[in-house]
């Protein structure tokens, strides 16, 4: 059974370049300027969500977005700002979830989270105008010469980041974790815990890869595949995440790690043990691969992408 | 001068139809059914969402979104979502501004807030949730049949609620009253309170009647007359709100009342008096008349909402 877990430079390089270019649209789109329509950006909630966005991090959903869309022709530049647009969405996510009402985290990636950088009120409202600048970005002209397409991107983050989405799934991990005032913890069982995840993080992962292809207007299989394709990602990135939260390293994960089992949370890692979820990562990959077939060679850096994900170590 | 404090019952009759109108398809997009791309809808987080959007109110935002869209001959049916969704952003922001890292207020129309009915955690959840199904219900092919038209409304609705809009509002509003953790309570000026209110309880306003101008495709000038129209009902809603609460009732209000002065917030009322902010009042009216002239008696809905706007007692 073939085991990629060497680093693969060439990947990292297109990964980090890609970075560079969403790190850059995303300073421009939190920049102190009103747009046309706004009044004033308050200096304290455009600093604010500066500091929940501009932290560095590797722009996985970001780099998602544009190597799909590369696959039917459309250059870094015509897909950056939808894929900016998905990255406010992630973090705003982080913002909230990290409040002391919700998972109550005082570092991400090695800094203090904005609710400790600033204060409680502070992080409620830079998530929330984050949350909203998503949108205004996704749907404004400049993202997509359709209007169509702009719209359908709107409606499919929307659905993958609401209520039936990551919020939900948030909201059915407080649950499991008896974290709300009123409950105690469950033991999920393993259906449960892929919903709760294809939920809280899968979603947002399979809307890059087929945001990539509605801004490229792919064809129905086309979409379909990186749909799948970005499901089985999304699966993959999130026994990885439980993995490190096992055997990681905090100074390497810029977090807390052990923080799973120090909340009695049941995770696919703790219910079927690191060998399995070892196993089970090498056959996301070859599924994640499988998926690609029909793009052929074009598709190497989204296999290479899956591959990273499920062996990171960070 | 003419006062219109007298009720117009043949308007009350219509806000009242139109809210009925509204409240249906509030409840149908608040349904327990995931719809196309969701995975499921938990039920503490959809239940938390009715909580913070169920409770019946004026709907005044929604009614401006069907009356000026009605001024280009479109039935309540053609605007009702594009007004639901914009509801959705109101109801969020009340739901977040009742947190206790925010206004603190453990009571809203008369009922529980949603933080104190679930808890905090629910609170923002359902809070983050139903500001991203606003913008689902906007991009929705339902709402227009022009994408174009929808995405235009979903970049207006960001800018008037985000970190230029109300978002940033509120910051200022938190600001003003010295309650984020290193701060002190400020003196504003007029023009500050007015830019102030303009963002966090204007922009919506403006954009309600706005987006009926955008659903009809009207004519530029018409829209630049309804948004002006809008701006001005914004600030005397404000008026009248902070009059409200120096004059009012706490169990007509629905809500506490004398909080403004309990907090040493400076408002328009506190800066210039009672009488000044009735003189006001009726000079605005007199403004919000005069912005609805190029389009005859056909405006007599929205002149007749200027008046309840700036009169109401509640």
């Amino acid at each position: 059974m073939p085991v990629a877990t060497a680093a693969d430079p060439a990947f990292e390089t297109r990964l980090a370049a890609a970075a560079d270019h969403v790190e850059a649209a995303l300073a421009a789109l939190l920049s102190g300027d009103p747009a046309a329509g706004e009044t004033a950006r308050p200096e304290r909630l455009i600093a604010a969500m500066r500091h929940g966005v501009l932290a560095g991090g590797k722009r996985l959903r970001p780099f998602l977005v544009i190597e799909s869309a590369a696959l039917f022709g459309l250059a870094p530049e015509a897909a950056v700002r939808a894929a900016a647009a998905l990255e406010l969405v992630h973090c705003y996510s982080l913002v909230h979830d990290d409040l002391p009402a919700m998972d109550d985290d005082d570092v991400r990636r090695g800094r203090p989270t904005v609710h400790k950088a600033y204060d409680e009120a502070s992080a409620i409202l830079a998530g929330d105008a984050l949350l909203t600048l998503a949108f205004d970005v996704m749907a404004s002209p400049e993202t997509h010469a359709d209007p169509a397409v702009r719209a359908e991107l709107v409606v499919m983050l929307a659905r993958a980041a609401g209520v039936g989405g990551m919020a939900g799934g948030q909201v059915l991990d407080l649950t499991a974790e008896g974290r709300f005032a009123d409950g105690r913890p469950l033991s999920l069982a393993d259906a449960e815990i892929r919903r709760l995840q294809a939920m809280k993080t899968g979603a947002l992962i399979r809307f890059a890869c087929e945001a990539g292809a509605v801004l490229g207007r792919a064809p129905g299989d086309r979409r379909a595949a990186l749909a799948a394709y970005g499901e089985t990602v999304g699966l993959a990135f999130q026994i990885a995440d439980d993995l490190i939260d096992v055997e990681g390293d905090a100074a390497e994960a810029g977090k807390a790690t052990g923080k799973d089992a120090a909340r009695g949370k049941g995770t696919l890692v703790s219910l079927n043990g690191t060998t399995w979820a070892r196993d089970e990562l090498t056959r996301l990959v070859s599924d994640a691969e499988a998926k690609l077939a029909a793009f052929g060679e074009r598709a190497g850096v989204l296999a290479a992408a899956a591959r990273f994900v499920a062996f990171r170590t960070a």
